[in-house]
């Protein structure tokens, strides 16, 4: 790990820069898949299965024998946390609910705006080493409670045409009943378009490899809106003296375990602590089964020295990091400054991975910088807000004159007619 | 117009189509421009607006003499008229803005949601037949409230290298003080790179030309959100006897004079009613200085009789319009059905000029069947959502074994670790 001690301010573009990701020369390869997808459908879609997957699948569509199989194998200790971390994140879900506001702008101008649901969304889950159930409560849960109608989910099925059981029993208990084997490019295209089996979706939520965020960007140019743009995961640490190296020591590995490109960035006021923490970081290395990952991903992370609380701020917010741990004495003060960042973790018994599985908050987060103009999915990611607005006679005759001035300058004439005839009608009464 | 009788649901997806945009062709000629401004800044900049605006301009940013003088030379009715339409703007803009959400979803564990404002914001207006000087209505009001830092805004200069006073004005009383005359792709590409002059900001809002429109979506691949994508203008119309021929005529005029591409539908249950309307608009047409473009876009626009109201809902959330007018005995309960679309018009005074203008609501609105999963632009696009989570002693302990299950069985062992950890150490307290 690079230790940087007190960078000057011209130099933090430099410091905090991300690894571009290459999306011109991907997308190449994905065009033709979204093609053939486009005019083929499922045969297409089994085409890229078996040849990316290596397997054939039967039915796309997983069959009610396949949950209850999975319900059965299940380790009933992971289902308890299962549920478990799905009435947290139900709870706090839930209190995100908003209601109508409504104003009345001028007299007999009655003005509202009211939340609806997005009728149809796609969940993306990722195969690969490990299942990733947890992504499912993350999506899933929001989804129920803004009221979906069409909550449908595609992750890639393994080599004997199988999708893991914690995937199909962390769905179920979220009642997504509807789950396609396929991955990748090919799953991002079915929902965009739409195949024989596989329904079109208004909008797809969830993380994948490099192929499927591209594949994702893309799909937003066919119609489909995406939950966000999405680049490695990372976090930030920012501790002082109060902080215990151990435990800052094991946030900023579990971080690195991600992947190679994983960012991993600490930023204290104490050369001491600095020291420790990097002491306690190849300690605990050693013992990590996924240590080879990580400690690629630590060869191009940062340990840096800041001249204050003050700057470390502003390194926060120049950053805006997905994760943001804040283990130092006024982590509370420091928070309400915080402008740039997914989800903030205060305090020395607040380790990242709470968050990633069960406090409640969404694991789904900007990464990349993003976090300077995206929220993290929350509830108001599947819902869309309309407006909505009453005018009385009274209250046309109140904002008319406005509307019919404001239209005849900027010259359009009939939105001027519209509120004038109006008027004519009301004096002629 | 074409006049469609009772239209079985198999051909609604015909019936419905909006003009596909032709996205891949004017990218080819946007990327270049992108390029050049990426790498030459303002030269690059002032290149283009001499080729595409015909004007040399001395300074890109607006002196604030150009703002005085705008101030002086406006006419003092259309500023009192401005002044009351952002009155109202801000009213219901304000009333958007969200407490802390707080919830304790298990003893110990804190968890909260607060919204932030998108640091930099670019606001742009497009230049063209008349000035919009409204659209900064809307979009600066909400940008104000939100709290955001910097506000900035492009828009072409004119022949003589100059912006419209009432845009200038009405910049000035959002309290927008930098104007760049700079418009079309190349202004995106500057909001997105940074030039020497005009900075580069997170999120790029205001309509445009299809040129402005495919140049917002090229700059989402560079790490910028856009408002949204956008297309041609629309308004349906869903209208019983109880609706008045005249002002359903002058409603859908005033969506047709946009352009020729804008898409007008009327959907109602009476046939004499739809005979009315026609006569109507052929009358009003006749009287319009933009009658040619409203012509065209009516040659596009559909008059269409249905069953019964309950299947005019189904075209409304299956068409999901920008623009919906209710003029109809039970438009409050019809709106509660209504799903998909960007602003609700309800009753008989309520022209869509109005929300165009002066009521209060937004007039950026998602087209093109967008409103299926997007919100028009209100308070929360200039914000994001943050969480935030404290948890104590008490906290760890009631979550950690359920993280730790969890995150074994995602094989993720660093992650289980951050939490072991923690747990250990309060053990051998």
């Amino acid at each position: 790990m690079k230790i940087i001690s007190i960078p000057v301010r011209e130099s933090w573009e430099e410091l905090f820069r991300r690894p571009t990701p290459e999306i011109e020369e991907i997308e190449d390869q994905i065009k033709p898949i979204f093609r053939a997808v486009m005019s083929s459908g499922d045969e297409a879609v089994q085409k890229y299965t078996s040849r990316f997957d290596g397997v054939l699948v039967d039915s796309l569509l997983c069959s009610p024998q396949e949950f209850k199989d999975a319900e059965k194998a299940l380790d009933p200790e992971l289902k308890k946390a299962i549920q478990n971390a799905m009435g947290n994140i139900k709870r706090f879900h839930s209190a995100q609910k908003t209601t109508r506001v409504e104003v009345e702008t001028a007299p007999g101008v009655l003005c509202w705006q009211e939340k609806r649901p997005i009728e149809k969304v796609g969940l993306y889950i990722p195969g690969g080493t490990a299942p990733l159930f947890s992504t499912i409560l993350m999506l899933a849960v929001p989804a129920q409670i803004a009221g979906c109608r069409e909550i449908i989910m595609c992750t890639p099925p393994n080599k004997e045409g199988k999708v893991h059981p914690a995937i199909l029993y962390a769905a179920s208990l979220c009642g997504v009943d509807r789950i396609y084997k396929v991955g990748g490019v090919q799953a991002v295209a079915a929902m965009t378009f739409g195949t024989e089996t596989i329904p079109r979706v208004y909008k797809i939520f969830g993380p994948g490899n490099q192929y499927v965020t591209v594949a994702k960007q893309l799909a937003t140019q066919y119609g489909v809106a995406i939950d966000m743009p999405a680049g490695p995961s990372e976090v930030m640490v920012v501790a002082d003296d109060s902080a215990k190296p151990s435990f800052v020591a094991a946030d900023l590995l579990s971080q690195a375990e991600h992947g190679a490109d994983s960012q991993v960035v600490l930023v204290t006021t104490s050369q001491t602590f600095l020291e420790s923490v990097r002491e306690e970081i190849n300690m605990q290395l050693a013992e990590l089964p996924r240590k080879d990952l990580a400690q690629k991903a630590l060869s191009n992370s940062k340990l840096i020295l800041a001249e204050s609380i003050s700057d470390a701020l502003d390194m926060i917010n120049f950053y805006g990091p997905e994760h943001l741990i804040l283990s130092c004495e006024d982590a509370e003060v420091l928070s309400e400054k915080v402008i740039n960042a997914g989800s903030v973790f205060l305090g020395n018994f607040t380790p990242e991975s709470a968050g990633d599985y069960a406090s409640g908050t969404n694991h789904t987060l900007p990464t990349n910088g993003y976090a300077r103009q995206y929220s993290g999915v929350n509830l108001d990611s599947f819902m869309k807000s309309i407006t909505f607005q009453r005018i009385s006679e009274k209250g046309i005759q109140q904002i008319g004159p406005t509307v019919a001035i404001m239209a005849e300058a900027e010259g359009l004439q009939a939105h001027k007619n519209a509120v004038t005839l109006r008027l004519q009608a009301l004096l002629s009464k």
